[in-house]
């Protein structure tokens, strides 16, 4: 599939920290900076920027902040043409903070959010592009939206000065039909004003791969990826995989390769993430991953089948 | 999807024991059994029926031979409605050596071959066919089957008395749109004859269920398993994800969730399966996973990027 649109952004560090509180070490950040780097990867996100009047510095690792003096060390020296990206989260941010494009090593803001916060994802998306930032809205848990709520937000963010809007599967619920039908949507508001769709898949019912290709068949240009998976609970699209199906000759395998033998193979005997039962349990019933995280963690006591049934019970209705 | 037509066979000990000679306890097998009869599944392989004359009991377990006192063993007092099925290899079995159906548990005789055996595999089939067994032919290697030796093949066994014929991505090399084109070919040849389309997919790149849901929306109605995804190398579609996706009311998914917590996650511990780096690169390659099992086995000491490079500098002509 070698379309020249298609950018791949790496987003190992911001969402492989959902693990570990983003506490990663320096040379870990920057030797995955390389590895994407040297793969050809368009974009590397480097965490979140979130203040620290809403998180502790004592708690959170560097890459939760993404502060300049942190991006700055993390990539000096380092030949790259990957732009940076960082992620900010409605209300988890002070946009002042913000610096502006100009004295900042960042090139691109993804702006997360639900649906029922679309709107201040843009008034954050002006704040940022203002300052001279690229910009994207991540519309996350997208297997809960409601259609018609979800093409107003479509028609307001059509209007917007954004690169991409993301589907986000973040239930890893969804399958293939159900992301041609959104990624259809969604070409249908934003195309029309050169906005390009994107694709951000979980791996709850090991799908994460198989509906990236599928939005990349049905036209979405964007895709998020991080290696070997890496990601919250069941973790997301592995980079190798996409970076192998697409056939553009810019993108290299061999450095991703590399670092997952040296740095992420030994990591995943650390932290967990990947295909698990109790959060297959959850994408298989549309759920937010937090009670199997809980389970994993060993806060719950409950076999597997148990957590089954509980789910489901908890979701009946009166 | 709720399809009546639609047939899930479970093949846990069959393919998971391709990984370790077949040598599970007996006791583990009857679990299997327990669990898959538990979960409505409608067939359960237990292994292959291949003849001590080629493979010595010394160094295989019981289901390499799956002879009637061992099979009989496993189900006795299981209350269950699970046909019993068994894999024959083209010349690994002694066609006399297989009782008539009337003094056998089995129901259904599963012929594996590659294009070139389709007439070999026929022959047999004809002759498990008047025994009395239900039939299938299960083409290995699929992704490396030139299509007119295909389409001939396909039209010979259109004429067979079979169950179905299954697609098999032994590579774990194809994507959606190669099942589509395949499912669609083999319908085209089958259908006509009431012979139903079967699917049995490797998980080298994560596809393994997703290519299992890609053949279902195209009309395939046979469908292959494993519980956690076990089996050779990356292991097979997971039954879990499978029963989940089926809305079919028969299939209880609770007696698998509790076998994987109970003897599978142990299991995982002892020997080898799943999405890894080495089976990963033999798949976007679409190569035979052997190379990647000497490596993982050690006996190959190369990194994972050497690998890489080495089998594409193997693959290529003069």
């Amino acid at each position: 599939m070698y379309r020249p649109e298609i950018k791949v952004l790496d987003c190992t560090i911001r969402d492989g920290g959902l693990i570990n509180e983003h506490l990663f070490e320096d040379k870990f950040v920057r030797a995955v900076y390389e590895a994407v780097s040297a793969s050809g990867v368009d974009y590397i996100e480097l965490g979140y920027r979130a203040s620290k009047k809403y998180f502790s510095a004592d708690k959170f690792g560097k890459a939760k902040f993404c502060e300049e003096d942190f991006l700055r060390k993390v990539i000096d020296g380092v030949e790259s043409n990957t732009k940076l990206s960082v992620m900010v989260d409605i209300g988890r941010v002070e946009p002042e903070d913000i610096p502006l494009k100009k004295d900042s090593v960042v090139s691109l803001m993804r702006v997360a959010c639900y649906v029922k916060d679309i709107d201040k994802a843009i008034a954050l998306v002006k704040r940022c592009a203002d300052k001279g930032y690229e910009t994207t809205v991540n519309i996350m848990a997208i297997s809960t939206a409601l259609m018609p709520d979800l093409e107003e937000g479509l028609s307001q963010l059509a209007e917007c000065p954004l690169k991409a809007v993301y589907i986000v599967d973040s239930y890893g619920a969804l399958f293939s039909e159900q992301i041609h039908f959104l990624v259809q949507q969604y070409a249908k508001y934003l195309k029309p004003k050169g906005i390009e769709v994107g694709i951000h898949c979980h791996n709850n019912q090991q799908l994460g791969f198989a509906n990236t290709i599928e939005a990349i068949r049905k036209g979405a240009n964007f895709m998020d990826a991080t290696i070997y998976g890496i990601g919250r609970a069941a973790g997301n699209c592995p980079l190798e995989l996409l970076l192998a199906f697409l056939k553009n000759p810019k993108f290299k395998l061999d450095p991703i390769l590399d670092i997952i033998e040296k740095e992420f193979i030994p990591l995943r005997q650390k932290i967990e993430w990947g295909y698990m039962i109790p959060d297959m349990i959850c994408g298989i019933l549309n759920q937010h991953p937090r009670s199997a995280i809980a389970l994993r963690s060993g806060k719950e006591k409950r076999s597997y089948s148990e957590f089954y049934r509980n789910l489901r019970n908890d979701m009946e209705l009166a």
